[in-house]
């Protein structure tokens, strides 16, 4: 039985007040607020067990590797990978996707070869293949999403060519919270001999997540959405792919030997996490990860699907809210303008002071943004630890921003 | 007065015991313990204010960005920066340097120019440049030290030739504690019109830096050797490169507009700065900054200078010792060999064993070790909290590892 206010104990900063009012924190699709367990390997990971990583041989290094390197393990089993050194550690999506693109994609593509996007991705999986784009002149090819804001995987496939050579996609949208069947575009983009990056970072947190099922190469999680600690971290890297890739950043750890005139790698993943990593951080992360586990992501899943149904027939019932995205089986995502002037920001400085957290403004989704015909929106996004009547005092508080604008 | 016992105190870690002895730790040079205060922030940073910065409005992502953006402020201080948007915030300096060299050095650079590295630097300021290398045809000109291990600075200026981009080289050696006339450096450089980047990794531990007198373009330093979080950092860039980079990695929060085909970059420092960074790292950065400026840079540099001259002359005892690395001014690290066959991981694990933590093997500096003709060394590197009895427990350590292996 999934005990909401049981889980809403185990995270200090949800019994706080915001502007005389309890918090109602609706701001998940931006982070996560981390639970005690998370917060107490944080603080016992500098206070008691701290030491670097890898290189030392005294009691405290040995200590702190072996806490840091179970993560890759917890990771593992998170994302159904098949081997931990499929695992690699990064500061979050962002780097995860550039480690790909400067990675893979750079040494593995011309001019005029192509990548293809959904027009929903987040900035993180555009910019760096903005990147390409501008310095060595490859294609971005763009799939649209429908009225609904679904994405049709037959589109995604259709739209690889001969010279498509990475298909880079969103698991979930972090505006609209459509679900992509990101196994169909894998399987066809398989067929075609393409590679697969799947950005997961908001998908992970609300879903069971299985990257053998789902047959990607790349699979990006970020540890702060995660329930984990800021800057934490992993991309999943099929073995085939990582034996394609040559290093990204440069530093310790990620060599075995230099010299003046040579150097030579690491293996993966230690090839590709290069320097002193956030390893208390990293500790954290799998903490979260099997915080989540032990809730179980089925039952975090049926919660939020709950959560979501709930707040669409409650948002259904406001005739001047324009919600964004309406397929059935989104997840707890509800972006939304208000019909009128009212601008996004006001909108969100409203629910501030009544203690609803929310985000306003382009949720780095410039070209959702253009394909919606908005500049900004306001989003309310949930997380495992929201309840039925934080819906009703957003609603509250939409219906007193409405009162006042209109 | 310097009060150690005191300064003790606010870190707990110190007070307790390794392998039934009290802990002596000496792997500074790897990375510095945190105090009571940074520890704090860091739980206060999750379990009271925590949420994303920038792109919120809510209360909590205002408290968070304000929070998060004040380090700026710290960093410049500390590094005596004539503007808060020359500090780029990183994960270390593995990060800062990589951002220079794909984001500066790559497309300032092309095949036959050259970059002049000093031969001890560590491998986070050498394989990005290999990178270079491999990559460009870039030419890596390498300055050797001398027999104590010192750098004479007029042989990195006459290293400097028509086709040198730029002068890469540490502040303080982070094997043989050797301190770097980096001012000299830069104003050879710059009267023949060559950028400097300075490895502050070690340097800005142990003493006062003020990157406006020094005259460097770049200095970067790594947050966890600051007392401060894992995964927290900063680089010191000039304005005028600033303007000369292109961004590295591409995400939310670097970005002014994305469209499907055309996208601007936010103004530096933010440039820099892409996705959801390590926002608590950051704060706690801050509050490690402030802790060492609050007791005062000037007076570490002298505890430590104390701490370097009792050590060298109870280490010089030992004449079955080699110690690399004499220079009269050098920082409180000794590297070291016992004559004879013992194995650097061999004496490290003896004085583990009476709770003495220190690291062995390349120190992450190969060129060096080659120079040196080791394949690897013992360093006991020193911090702000260490005291003349852990020099006298390093010391009854290694006879005791003399006697076992004589």
């Amino acid at each position: 039985m999934y005990d909401v206010q049981e889980i809403r104990r185990d995270f200090p900063i949800l019994s706080r007040e915001v502007n005389g009012k309890p918090l109602v924190y609706l701001d998940n699709g931006a982070s996560a607020q981390k639970p005690q367990v998370v917060i107490d390997a944080v603080t016992r990971g500098y206070a008691e067990d701290y030491a670097n990583v890898h290189r030392g041989l005294h009691y405290l290094s040995n200590l702190s590797t072996e806490k840091y390197e179970a993560t890759r393990g917890i990771a593992q089993r998170f994302l159904g990978a098949k081997h931990e050194d499929e695992i690699v550690y990064t500061t979050g999506t962002t780097e995860g996707i550039n480690l790909v693109a400067y990675g893979w994609a750079m040494p593995h593509m011309e001019a005029g070869d192509e990548i293809v996007l959904s027009v929903m991705e987040h900035h993180a999986n555009i910019v760096p293949w903005h990147f390409l784009r501008e310095r060595m002149g490859v294609v971005i090819k763009w799939v649209d999403v429908d009225a609904d804001g679904a994405l049709d995987p037959q589109a995604v496939i259709d739209a690889i060519g001969p010279k498509t050579k990475l298909v880079a996609v969103t698991h979930m949208s972090n505006v609209l919270g459509t679900v992509v069947d990101v196994k169909a575009i894998c399987a066809g983009a398989k067929a075609r001999g393409v590679p697969v990056l799947v950005d997961g970072s908001q998908a992970a947190v609300h879903m069971p997540v299985d990257v053998a099922d789902i047959g990607c190469d790349f699979y990006a999680i970020t540890g702060h959405k995660l329930y984990g600690p800021s800057a934490s971290g992993a991309i999943y890297i099929a073995g085939e792919r990582q034996a394609e890739m040559r290093p990204f950043m440069g530093g310790g750890d990620m060599i075995r030997e230099v010299h003046k005139d040579e150097i030579t790698w690491a293996e993966p993943p230690m090839k590709f996490e290069a320097g002193t990593p956030g390893i208390v951080q990293q500790i954290g992360l799998g903490v979260a990860l099997e915080y989540m586990m032990g809730v179980g992501m089925e039952n975090i899943a049926a919660h939020e699907a709950g959560l979501r149904d709930y707040a669409r027939s409650r948002l259904d019932g406001l005739n001047w809210l324009n919600v964004q995205g309406t397929t059935p089986d989104k997840g707890a995502i509800f972006s939304f303008t208000l019909e009128g002037a009212a601008h996004a920001h006001d909108i969100s400085t409203i629910l501030d002071k009544k203690g609803v957290a929310v985000r306003a403004g382009h949720h780095c989704a410039g070209p959702l943004m253009d394909h919606l015909g908005v500049s900004a929106t306001c989003r309310a996004s949930f997380g495992m630890y929201n309840t039925e009547g934080e819906v009703d005092a957003l609603v509250e508080a939409l219906e007193l921003a409405h009162e006042l604008f209109a």
